[in-house]
């Protein structure tokens, strides 16, 4: 079924990926703009995309997992109803356990929101894990040098 | 911590439940009043905290789980930002592995939106199973005749 | 840019839309399956998405504008993290200032969800209008006859 | 109606502002906690209530509202389903145009998240504003020296 709909989880490409999000009532408020913290979930569709087209599965990650630590975000410009906006996620650095990356939304060129992101690698029950070499050496292959 | 916010949970008086619910700006969209879906959510939180003062704490009920089936929503007036609701819950009737409920939300005696609600008991795998006899004596107190 | 992405709003195919669906964290919830109230934000996805591949914008419409006035929900099995899913739209029946509509969910063949929607046309004081000619024109042309 | 729920909107005592929030089936995600963006959703309520306990109501704000521009986000911990969880929100400074508020998410004495938050006054454009002399003066009261 996933054949179906080939841009559904957006384009990796030269290490940036993009993901299409379209804007609907559910994700705007009644200051007639995008609800703030919509943006975050928009980026966090990203960051799962961009793990699904590197092969990566949350859902089937067994005991490891991933978690936002920090997210310094900028909020610049309201989007509204019906715009189509895309969301461009960059790896910066990651180390043992952690994963650094950028995150953008724009409608065209204009860049509507902004955030450094710091992604934990963590078990079952919460604790810091290293990442494991299979999948440092995929989030190696992403990562600006 | 409870005790410092003892109307947390809403007041259950004579089987019927009653929580208050704030409208927030999350809870709006552009069209300037509360988006659907999310008196359904309110609706759910009701049957939380219902249970809750029944002492039925649905984090801890180990292999059985609540699941709405069916629900019939009647969308009746727009609740806007900073509006004070308030959700009324009664049960109607309940058989082995199901549980019928009402529900309506209210701004002040003007009700807004109202639905007819059941639910079923279900195990970790979702199958349906039926009501422990401690379970049902308390909803058994709790249903009209 | 919508040029990009050409499935975004789904597809319209004689009289009948579908919308992929990704299920992301957000739609999730502690159970492990999607919150109940998602499928009806998935839901007006659809309809605004058969609206726009209709031609009719919703952010455009000046005075008037949709609103669902009764849906009738059915939670047949739970959708998980990372399903696809697809939405169906059906237009059943219109009347001057109604519309009638199924809509389903479903992963593959199998159908997690189905409601049937009313739709209300209003103006911008909440007051029921009369479908304008050109958008009956329109909604004549998808509905089931 | 809002006398009978007394502490609906938290409490301001001694320029800290307190919400309770408990935590229900629409906050948590698949991994079995809040997701993440809920906790900007909690802190725009506390941030919300702590105005209307000042006095101040957003959605009579006439031409004035308030944006999110910034906001630092730390998730320390995670919540989980019926956690009860108190919203502190502080006032640090303010500008012509800006307000810098700190906020935190507790369970106990156990912190979950934090944030500095800077929220600007814009007009119905989404121009910059300066707060007027009123609305200053309140926040002035408010505020840590």
């Amino acid at each position: 079924m996933a054949e179906a709909w080939p841009d559904l989880a957006g384009r990796l490409v030269a290490g940036v990926h993009v993901l299409p999000v379209r804007v609907y009532f559910e994700d705007t408020d009644a200051g007639g703009v995008v609800y703030h913290a919509r943006y975050l979930a928009f980026c966090e569709r990203a960051r799962s995309d961009m793990l699904r087209l590197m092969g990566i599965h949350q859902s089937r990650m067994g005991e490891l997992g991933f978690v936002v630590r920090r997210m310094a975000c900028e909020f610049l410009k309201p989007a509204r109803l019906d715009d189509l906006l895309e969301v461009e996620t960059r790896f910066r650095d990651w180390s043992g356990a952690r994963l650094e990356m950028n995150q953008l939304v724009r409608r065209g060129a204009e860049v509507l929101f902004q955030a450094d992101v710091t992604i934990a690698v963590i078990d079952l029950r919460g604790r810091p894990r290293r990442l494991p070499a299979k999948l440092a050496a995929l989030f190696s292959g992403v990562t600006e040098s």
